[in-house]
């Protein structure tokens, strides 16, 4: 088996999913884990080195995984490893993609590197799913429910809300909505119209619980127009029964044919894990950035330009037989 | 926009499919019908032409779409077209797919032809399903139910059972096999333990229903093994009730990461018209082949092999702004 050797820039969520993820893909070999930390303070199965030291591997790894967040982290990270290596990071910011694309795209073309941008479940997969569902029933409509999961940025929210000393959020999907598309309605829905918001939410001792949760509600653009329901739990509870990083969602695409005959299309995931699922979809892009590295791609690419083989372990006669 | 012309080889359900898809699908022209019948006797909105006559088209279509069947057709068809045109087929008989690759691909190497191979939902949309659930679940497994739809296969089996005058047969998931998979149990099935068969059979006067029932779950291959019901129904409720042709199934795949979280992946696809969801995906890969054709790609193709965004008519930018 041809093997592709990489590493791994940032050791948080993501990091530590890609070196889950890392056992089940053998012939990928983590060759080293680049950090903004102190190397020494990394507990980690696989040998640390200062991002600093990143420019020495040049030549030795046929991949770069980014693995830190959309927000700061790879806008400033992607300058510096794409001019040297072919990299895949899970770029999620769904308005800030064409100006993100653009800017990589222009690191690829003057460095002769690969670059593979926005990879993962959402967009990545579910990407993959609407643009099928789409295309393949061009006067239908689609629809993308997401949850029942942990969102991270609205978790976050509640936690900067005063008298908030820890906090959750779960997005879930609202049935009726769910259903109505499944019905062929081909509804047309605000946001809030989709989803139900539920806080799990630790207050400080002596706290206003009704302030917090006004603020909470209240809150633009997270919460304000939503469905949101929050529940004040101990500190204990929520670290026992809040702690893990579930999600998942639902890709459904209703169409008919020029007869009239109707089509639907329904695809979902349930995650145990948000980030070691997302691992597990990053290291397959980054198995197809080395491939077509070698054969001599450069630019930038979506999931939208990459042949799905290119993303399996396995021979292409292989796949004919057993999966087509 | 840029149009592409195509001819269709066959003028059966799937012909009438692909010239139902077009209506929606303004970029693929459809220049021309070409039948083993008499044109004249085409009822068709597009011009019909002798099989004969199809060499005269040379450097006038962009792809050929074969919409013949995988016994007989395609691998007698296949060899006077894909000599002269870049062609998209349906071949659907599982076993066979590496042996028609080899043929197909040797043709397309002669004469520097593209041919897109096994285009349809399953193979096809299907496979490209199985094979992302593998490879990013790679310790996990794979679960394909058909149905409910109706098989053609099993039912011109039921149609040449003596006494019997005609029949549908429909294949049905079994509900606890499908929730069991979905439990994560990674159960082990044969083929009979995923699938119900149920008939609807129009017997012949004076027929021997007990024997027709015998004879038909009895039959190697086709229903022995299965829990297969009969039902007996006069020819016009079978007309009234059994004319369409719905199809559609569902792929799971379930796995766990390195740490024990587990995943899971299911989408269905649920079909009033087979033929005609299938000649929407026909259209999207005849798109595909001209473009990739156009750069200069030859050889033989599958769904495995195509960067999914050249099935869509829209601009590689629009895709990454709204669908990413």
């Amino acid at each position: 088996m041809k093997t592709y050797r990489f590493g791994i820039v940032g050791y948080g969520n993501l990091g530590r999913g890609v070196e889950l993820a890392v056992q089940q893909n053998p012939d990928m070999e983590l060759k080293a884990i680049f950090t903004r930390r102190n190397p020494q303070s990394i507990n980690a199965k696989y040998p640390a080195y200062s991002i600093d030291e990143l420019h020495k591997f040049r030549g030795l790894l046929d991949v770069v995984i980014l693995c830190g967040g959309s927000a700061q982290d790879l806008p400033e990270q992607i300058e510096k490893v794409a001019c040297h290596f072919n990299t895949v990071d899970s770029f999620d910011t769904h308005a800030s993609i064409p100006r993100y694309y653009e800017k990589v795209d222009a690191i690829n073309r003057v460095h002769g590197t690969l670059s593979l941008i926005s990879a993962g479940w959402d967009p990545g997969l579910f990407s993959m799913l609407r643009l099928l569902g789409l295309t393949l029933m061009p006067t239908g409509k689609g629809y993308t429910f997401w949850g029942k999961g942990v969102s991270q940025g609205h978790s976050d929210a509640i936690r900067r809300v005063p008298g908030v000393k820890n906090g959750v959020q779960y997005t879930i999907p609202k049935d009726d909505a769910l259903q109505r598309v499944r019905d062929g309605e081909e509804p047309t829905f605000a946001a809030a119209d989709k989803h139900t918001r539920v806080c799990f939410v630790v207050a400080e001792e002596n706290a206003d619980r009704k302030e917090i949760e006004k603020a909470i509600k209240g809150m633009p653009h997270y919460f304000d127009g939503y469905e949101t329901i929050v529940h004040f739990v101990d500190e204990k509870t929520l670290l026992e029964e809040h702690s893990k990083m579930p999600h998942g969602g639902v890709v459904v695409t209703t169409g008919k044919s020029a007869n009239g005959n109707r089509h639907m299309m329904e695809c979902s995931l349930t995650l145990e894990s948000n980030p070691e699922f997302t691992s597990g979809v990053l290291l397959a892009y980054a198995r197809a950035v080395a491939r077509m590295a070698a054969e001599g791609h450069t630019g930038c690419k979506t999931v939208f330009d990459i042949p799905l083989g290119y993303l399996s372990p396995q021979d292409a006669a292989v796949l004919r037989k057993e999966l087509l």
